[in-house]
């Protein structure tokens, strides 16, 4: 049994306000010569008083040994299950940019690449050009194309350095086709090949359109052909409205994350300008007396400080975040939730497996005994060691948004 | 996996004795002015010592956020999956009054109501007429009433005030019948409409009925309509003997519980008459020594304590309780297991989502380092925090009912 459409089921719009803070890659390890995590070592007095008066616990947010990437991450914690709403590799690039999808959209990823005179690959990454002669080279290829199969529209976006992505924009296109990357030099890139009848047509228009891009770039040194990979379509998800009766609002600094949120039907509050985290949080309070129930605050740069393996800038963060933690507390939503959407251990340099510290602040929280709000304190919290995907049913029911089960 | 299943498979009867003592709404949360839930504050000396010799835990008896009905929350106790062996409301009411059902039997709420002259509702509730104008009420119809295009029996029966339910009995009957409860007033109560083919035959009984009581009713000032919901057909779930090969017996003062049991397979060793916790106790003893495997002994008081708020008197209940288990104790079962279906804080004073303290007593049970049996106390049990529809499998594992899995 999915017990998120029990949850829908139940689900009812009673005015209950959740708020979510969500401190990306929030767990972490002890480093070897510190006798603690980034969290414990970290000053974080507000966020240990508020602990002290809420439910805690911890998060195994997409599955036991998983390591989640920030799409499957950030979905467990809304009531997605990862394992079953799948965002392809193609619509994670597109939404990373801030590309508006729309249904039935077909995306994919795309690197600009080297090949010799015989066609065979030499690099697989055209020396990792940067973004700039990136934004050149997509001009030059999106001006110069011209699809003869295909009646719709396309689009040829810079992501980063040597990526780039595709989107194709139509009727009757379909995400079953074969990536063109082999992964390896010394050959030459593959066909793109339709899995099904579907994505026949698909594969037409991709081969065309590598084939023409070919010829547009033969005259560069470095980036004289693309590979594509991780193609899909997109079908967006029913909303957090449709689903839990939740109107949503999204902070988020980063476009991964607003594009995220985009697909669960949330309004995006607001977006670049939150760099800071005093932005971000202040945005936060901005939007709260509008016309929304659920609120998502997006912190970006407790991940990257693990990420970077910078154990001092993750302990810097946290307490600044701490800082911040009143502004929240003080606009006394029915739900404060402060989790994280995976673990970056400093010491590992990338997201990992480990379980999240969580804290439900409410009314009708069991209050438990835990002091500490991290990875050792939550341990004894009365909310266990469960799911990320339990987390949303527990926001709503402590928001009293779930009605009663049977009789 | 199902692994309800598993235990199906596994199951023997060895004679091992298992006694479950229900405390409805056992789990609670603290009152703003005190320290302590209900059960932390209750003098509790015989349960805890009971802990300390059990494996403790918490129960989240049908899953986490949702607040079970009696119904589903007993079910999952019993190992019953709440999400798939479904009791309609109709259903539920009928075991609510002690009515015999019989496989086949369709069921519904039947609600006395007042209309104005033009036929629009004006009280869904007939000003909540008393109990004994409904019997009079219930009487008058089922005399007058002839249905010509059912060849089988109904009756009419009385619940409480303005609620009555009404069963048929009969071949190729079906539970798929719309509401005729608008749930609003200003309107006329809708037509009883047949979701399917199946249910065609059944939706034509119930509109004679409701017609021809509406032209009954029709010179009472309060009481001049009915309307219907939740029908559903009664198909008997596989009894605890055919699942678990245990030989059951249910003690409960309340009809609902016995009409669960029943549902179940259990026989019902004593109802009505054990309406004190004494009675409800000594009953239990009494029946100990007969041919039973299984013994569910079930305390209202906890429940409706909680849901009047009254603090106090849930503290007294939970003390009173206490003072009784040394004669279950003394019985020496294989398995006493002590829990409940649900939490029902007193200051919520409705049945909640938050987790049910559990214990275990049995000689192969891992005593834990558990003191206290409240909901803090149990955090630390070696049961931990686990599913309700776990329990059946952990009380049949420590009777040595359960046979190894595989060589």
């Amino acid at each position: 049994m999915d017990i998120t459409k029990i949850w829908e089921g139940l689900a009812r719009s009673n005015g209950g306000r959740i708020v979510y803070v969500v401190l990306d890659g929030l767990g972490g390890l002890p480093k070897r010569d510190t006798s603690g995590t980034a969290l414990q070592m970290a000053a974080t007095p507000n966020l240990d008083f508020l602990a002290q008066e809420s439910a805690c616990g911890l998060l195994e947010t997409v599955g036991p040994g998983i390591t989640p990437g920030s799409g499957p991450g950030h979905l467990a914690l809304f009531g997605y299950d990862p394992f079953k709403f799948k965002l392809g590799r193609g619509i994670l690039s597109a939404l990373g940019i801030d590309f508006r999808l729309k249904s039935g959209d077909v995306a994919g990823r795309v690197n600009f690449a080297t090949i010799d005179k015989q066609g065979r690959l030499v690099d697989r990454r055209a020396g990792r050009i940067n973004t700039k002669k990136n934004r050149k080279l997509c001009t030059k290829v999106e001006k110069a194309i011209n699809l003869k199969n295909f009646q719709g529209k396309f689009f040829f976006e810079t992501v980063k350095e040597h990526r780039a992505v595709l989107i194709l924009r139509g009727d009757g296109l379909a995400g079953d086709v074969t990536d063109t990357d082999p992964q390896t030099t010394g050959s030459e890139p593959l066909e793109p090949k339709a899995k099904n009848k579907n994505s026949e047509h698909t594969a037409r228009v991709i081969k065309s359109f590598i084939h023409q891009a070919k010829g547009i770039l033969a005259d560069e040194d470095q980036a004289n052909m693309i590979l594509t990979r991780g193609i899909d379509r997109y079908d967006p998800f029913p909303s957090l409205k449709q689903r839990f009766k939740l109107r949503a609002a999204c902070v988020a600094a980063y476009p991964m994350y607003r594009g995220v949120s985009r697909l669960l039907g949330m309004s995006i509050a607001a977006g670049p300008e939150t760099g800071t985290l005093d932005a971000s949080f202040a945005a936060l309070e901005d939007v709260y007396d509008g016309d929304y129930d659920f609120f998502f605050l997006h912190v970006k740069k407790t991940d990257s400080s693990g990420e970077d393996g910078d154990f001092g800038e993750k302990i810097k963060t946290l307490e600044a975040v701490d800082a911040l933690i009143p502004k929240i507390a003080n606009l006394k939503p029915d739900v404060l939730v402060v989790t994280g959407d995976h673990s970056t251990p400093a010491r590992l340099k990338h997201h990992s497996w480990h379980p999240v510290p969580v804290m439900l602040h409410a009314q009708t929280a069991r209050v438990d005994a835990v002091k500490n709000f991290d990875e050792y304190g939550c341990l004894a919290g009365s909310l266990g060691l469960r799911p990320g995907i339990h987390l949303i049913g527990l926001a709503l029911a402590h928001a009293g948004r779930l009605r009663k089960y049977g009789a």
